[in-house]
């Protein structure tokens, strides 16, 4: 029945929502009996820690050269977001080019980017005591990884990260649309938060298998007007105990003004193959 | 010439982008020659330091009472999406009305939400030397606030928020839809981050016109589950040297679970009221 449970669509809830709350509530619980903890220091009582112990002889054998040789797969199937279009800014496209250039002599990739971290992880999976309940890979859901929910050309996210395997770096060229605002005329603030988590999560992902976001701080200093490029550098500090810590500074493409400073600390945890059919 | 470079419409801009990086750098760059400053620390070289200097007699005249009376004012031609709608599942059609039942006797208030900040604030501005190039009243750009980006019901931020103006606390109900997955089934990081900046926002503005975000600092526990609901309580801790300091617990509904602990930090700064045609 748990089984069962942890394999029920998200369009199977909808159905089931004329339940009363208290049913859903335990419908919700059992799916998730152990809920993703990603602290080592929090443990539902009753339950093991899940957090397994890691000698520094059997953490992570995967390096980030096959990391990056399965994550930057081509997929000809799926729509990359990550090609110009009509509304690209001049700022955008100039420096989308000069980094296209990087890719052919400096070492750095362009990441690919579909709509949602299904199409990303195909033939992997979240490792057991994480998963949640997200249906059978065959769920009619519209699922969408949250920074490519806005499908509209530039109303939302423009975004392309470029990272370099070798100097453990990213660079966001992040472009931000109308549907994205905050103050008048401002990227609302939350955006940029989710612009950077996102840019950690495929940094840290390919550094060192970095899973999930610990903790995230950000530091604003100047908003990033709609419509201009925001250019998000993103660094692997240090990676230990299980642990990558990364720090970023946002500019703005001239560099003369600093949009944002914030850090990011993810945990290790490798995907598993998923074998099911 | 700055004044009227100061209001062109982000649609000129779209017009204007046959122009060099160059030239649209700085054309952007001479719309906010005083580029939002947020912290006391920071200074463009040349420029003065624009946050007024406040005495604590002159600091933020409005009272928490006509700040909620004026930001809580009924809007007959505008959709107030704080309304529940065949997506909501359960556990969040039953809290909101847990909570709508205190606004009638024990002091919360449900604050009304908009498509854009800027239905929010008619009749007021964002103070010069802050604004940003957001084009006339009349501009014909579809402005959305970030957490309404999604229109679809039910498939990114359904949400709502209830303040209680003397105990200086928030409480939103969160309910994430599949287009802000991170994580398989789960919430990406980045949503939530929005969400609690978004209710920081709200509260700042409403417990001392805190106006602009200068931190956000968020810590992950535990996953929250595409379609559940998230709950978090939002305190002010202080109001000091015209920061406003706030803390945010996330719960699940049954509060067995703390999905985030997080605090923000805002800047006080009152809206000018706006004159202009």
């Amino acid at each position: 029945m748990f089984k069962v449970l942890m394999r029920r669509p998200y369009t199977q809830m909808q159905q089931e929502s004329a339940s009363s709350p208290a049913q859903c509530s335990a419908m919700i619980r059992r799916d998730f009996p152990v809920a993703a903890r990603l602290s080592h220091h929090r443990v539902l009582s009753g339950v093991p820690h899940v957090l397994p112990r890691l000698t520094s002889a059997s953490a992570f054998g995967s390096s980030t050269e096959s990391l990056v040789s399965r994550f930057c797969v081509e997929k000809t199937d799926l729509k990359d977001y990550v090609l110009p279009n009509a509304s690209w800014f001049p700022d955008m496209l100039s420096m989308y080019q000069e980094f296209l250039e990087k890719t052919k002599a400096d070492g750095w990739l362009k990441l690919p980017s579909f709509k949602s971290n299904r199409d990303h992880i195909q033939g992997l999976k979240i490792p057991s005591g994480f998963a949640v309940s997200s249906g059978t890979s065959s769920d009619q859901g519209d699922w969408r990884i949250f920074i490519r929910c806005i499908q509209a050309e530039g109303q939302g996210y423009e975004y392309v990260i470029f990272f370099h395997p070798t100097k453990k770096k990213s660079v966001c060229l992040f472009q931000p649309g109308p549907y994205l605002e905050g103050s008048p005329g401002c990227a609302h603030g939350g955006s940029l938060a989710a612009m950077m988590d996102e840019t950690f999560s495929k940094t840290a992902y390919l550094a060192g298998e970095g899973l999930f976001t610990l903790s995230l701080n950000v530091r604003f200093k100047n908003f990033i007007p709609v419509g201009s490029l925001a250019v998000l550098n993103v660094d692997v500090e240090k990676i230990e105990d299980q642990k990558i810590y990364m720090s970023c500074v946002t500019w703005s493409r001239d560099k003369q003004t600093v949009y944002a400073k914030s850090s990011g600390v993810f945990l290790q945890l490798p995907l598993e193959e998923d074998s099911s059919p």
